[in-house]
């Protein structure tokens, strides 16, 4: 996540801007609402949300690991079994994110909205 | 907008994945936050939102306007003065973006939330 992005123009760090950055990242609203549907395998999850590559994919992850919204679970070593969840802060968030969701219901459910 | 984002994986178009789609993008959130905050013009949005380069505000202020959300309104045309403003719907986003906030004052108030 780019400083810039979490900071005030003034150069104070802002958690609510940090949280804007979070999902202002291409994918990651996505991969949040699909974890809010229960915990996925990678190949699961790649296919459940369509279209994003797999290295992204993997980055996005990664960076909701780093701020404890998604936690990696390695089911098994070998063959690879791994499995991406919600932690309980990434629970609330996407909880959080419900009201948005009904706002997309309202307005956006035309595929031509405007 | 991509396509792919506001559909299913099997091609349908799906609302809450426009609406995901629209807030994933870079600066998206916080041009609605910071507008929530009452209409701006657009060196005065800039400064506030701070980082982001007005060629890419521009493109994004358009974008909502498509789908909505940011009006954009000509209050003099020499010397030129713009002002945006969010819409009603812009405004429910807004709200529907409230419990977010909270989130993010709660889980990343410290700069290392992990």
């Amino acid at each position: 996540m780019e400083e810039k992005l979490s900071h005030t123009p003034e150069g104070e760090y802002c958690p609510i801007r940090a949280t804007l950055s979070i999902l202002g990242q291409k994918w990651v609203p996505h991969i949040v609402y699909e974890l809010g549907g229960g915990k996925r395998r990678f190949n699961e999850l790649a296919i459940r949300i369509g279209g994003c590559n797999a290295r992204t994919l993997r980055d996005r992850l990664e960076e909701l690991e780093d701020v404890g919204i998604v936690r990696r679970k390695i089911v098994n070593k070998m063959p690879p079994w791994v499995e991406y969840d919600l932690t309980p802060r990434g629970r609330e968030l996407y909880d959080a994110m419900r009201p948005i969701q009904h706002w997309g219901a309202r307005y956006l459910s035309a595929a031509s909205p405007a």
